[in-house]
């Protein structure tokens, strides 16, 4: 297997940078250290040519980096991309294809307004249900309508996500939204998709995070602390959301959960990075994960088991909600704070434990890569 | 390593049919047979969302093929992404991620003119270069002048790549451009860069192409004859073209060349595809390759020497040249023809020989992936 070695990320948000000024600001951490080491690159990014009409960006990066003869390549798969590019990455490594990839995740989106990027992001349905008037927002209240009828959830615990992942994110240095909110204030905020109001979806930002990668053997010539992948998995659903027999289900999430905790031969984890685009998703994937009892998830936020301090902390990056979500870069930014939390370089962010678990998706569950990292192989 | 188990392509050209009509097209005579053993898409994309409007499209393409839980990525690399899914395939299957892989390589690029397309494609070059008014087309008129000069050949010696590719092109049915030209022709189209004229660039194509692998080991339980992957590599070089010390030089095309020969312990080819988007690439990249004498490739058209029946036929299949190129399935296709020769099942193409390369080249070369195939391990 394979393990994270090195890890940097920049600050998210509406930033005056470009997309290469903001992979470079990642990386270069870890290249003024490594970058002679680095023999190839992967870059997480989806939307470079429609954000920035730019192509070919992983040989645009390379140059810009100074690492010409470094071959490069650029991994896609939306809001997924992240977690794809670290499994990708894994297969260069385990394959001998490389024997250390950085990996890139980097996305600028604030080159439009906000009706152009639900646009573009919208390109990712299927034609029918894109034809149809159906966006991300309108699945995540449709989902959430049902898990509060289906679960009797109140309508306060789930905006209780949110006002946890913004005061998580207030202790995050590198999030785009640092500021707490009340549940009142979620409630008040503009409605998106009725019931679910703004404080409850992740904003517009731009970013970047960086990996080094490296297999097991080769990690403690780097650091002392290496952060291993003990298991990754992708699993696949039906991108025709509404032919789905149970929205709730979760589909690809519980699958390649199920997968990535069998490679690592662990039953649980200590925190986990969800891909909380929505609040509303991070319960329906805790619960499809097995980290939350299915049907009770929402209990946990009322009783304060999800935050830092709890027994089962949740994005404590501030995850997508409050950090950001640069779409190509917030697959490899999870792997960021989980490399941190087990490093137990998490500052006011850290939690007990040595085994973490990240979930990088696309669309609303199309397809789900999980990882679990620990700080044993 | 990996072996390739199936293969399959669409007709080549301005086609009706929409990304994903092209992608069943070349997938379903694989998935026919072979449907409920893949267990992996990688699809080699670059722009369905500039041509098409259309992102994620990956999942988009499983779900249309009705292998919805099938899990996906997208691949790109510019005109070089065939090669890089073919080179992520292999990882992924080595890497025990997954046990066959479907690549599919699909662009449509006909819902633009001509105009529009070059402005997408030009969104590769670096910003710099693309502000002086550097285009793809004026780098290949840049390097024939040199070439000319440097080694005495003859302008007719490079159109007769054209003459070739044409003649080739011909006599496959799933080529863009079906018909022989002659020197004087090629001399007498237009001027795209002088002195580089119009049959001498790949015109813009739809088009997709499929292969199936496997790892070798499984590779005999698929067909009887497999097509070995015997080596791969990926090399890079500057973005910045005009910073390169020698633009004849093509070093990622000479170092990919060189690791991929040394990985299939071969010193010599059979037959190679090339990546023909303009006449004087393809002698460029051969005399890189050292598939032709450095600074003597010129006379090799003139003698006739990479025509199918000479003794290193290049670009059986037409090339980018007369095939088309459409930009994420041009490097699946070169493995679809070397998949057919290698077998005996290139009809009128058929060369001697079992040892094949292809290049798939992004840009200028920023990027360089060979093969080398055969009908050994
Ligand atoms: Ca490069």
């Amino acid at each position: 297997m394979v393990a994270i070695v090195d890890a940097s990320l920049t600050q998210f948000g509406k930033r005056e940078e470009d997309l290469f000024q903001l992979a470079k600001q990642s990386s270069l951490p870890i290249l003024r250290k490594f970058g002679g080491e680095v023999d190839f690159i992967v870059v997480s990014n989806s939307y470079s040519g429609e954000f920035s009409r730019v192509s070919g960006i992983n040989n645009l990066i390379s140059t810009y980096l100074s690492l010409d003869y470094i071959p490069s390549i650029r991994v896609d798969n939306t809001s997924g991309s992240g977690g794809s590019a670290i499994l990708v990455a894994k297969s260069l490594l385990e394959s001998q294809v490389a024997k250390s990839v950085l990996v890139i995740g980097v996305e600028k989106m604030s080159t439009m307004n906000t009706r152009e990027v639900t646009s573009v992001i919208s390109s990712l349905l299927p034609p029918r249900e894109r034809s149809a008037g159906i966006s991300v927002p309108s699945l995540a209240s449709l989902m959430a309508r049902l898990y509060m009828k289906r679960y009797g959830a109140t309508r306060e615990s789930i905006a209780q996500v949110a006002v946890k992942n913004h005061k998580n994110g207030a202790k995050n240095p590198f999030a785009h939204i640092r500021k707490e909110v009340t549940v009142e204030e979620v409630l008040r905020s503009n409605v998106v998709a009725d019931p679910l109001r703004q404080y409850e979806f992740c904003p517009i930002s731009d970013g970047s995070a960086s990996l080094l990668m490296t297999r097991d053997e080769d990690a403690m010539s780097f650091t002392s602390k290496p952060v291993y992948v003990k298991g990754i998995a992708m699993a696949s659903d039906s991108s025709h959301i509404t032919d789905r027999e149970d929205i709730l289900e979760m589909r690809s999430v519980r699958t390649a959960g199920a997968l990535a905790m069998r490679q690592a031969k662990v039953t649980r984890v200590d925190f986990a990075e969800l891909h909380d685009m929505a609040t509303i998703l991070e319960i329906a994937e805790g619960e499809a994960l097995g980290i939350l009892e299915r049907g009770k998830g929402w209990t946990y936020y009322l009783d304060g088991r999800t935050e830092i301090d709890g027994d089962i902390p949740i994005n404590t990056s501030g995850g997508l909600n409050s950090k950001g979500h640069p779409i190509g870069a917030s697959g490899v930014a999870q792997a960021v704070e989980a490399y941190l939390q087990i490093r137990g370089e998490a500052g006011v962010r850290q939690v007990k434990g040595r085994v973490g678990l990240t979930l990088s998706m696309a669309g609303f569950g199309n397809s789900a890569t999980v990882a679990i990292f620990g700080d044993e192989p």
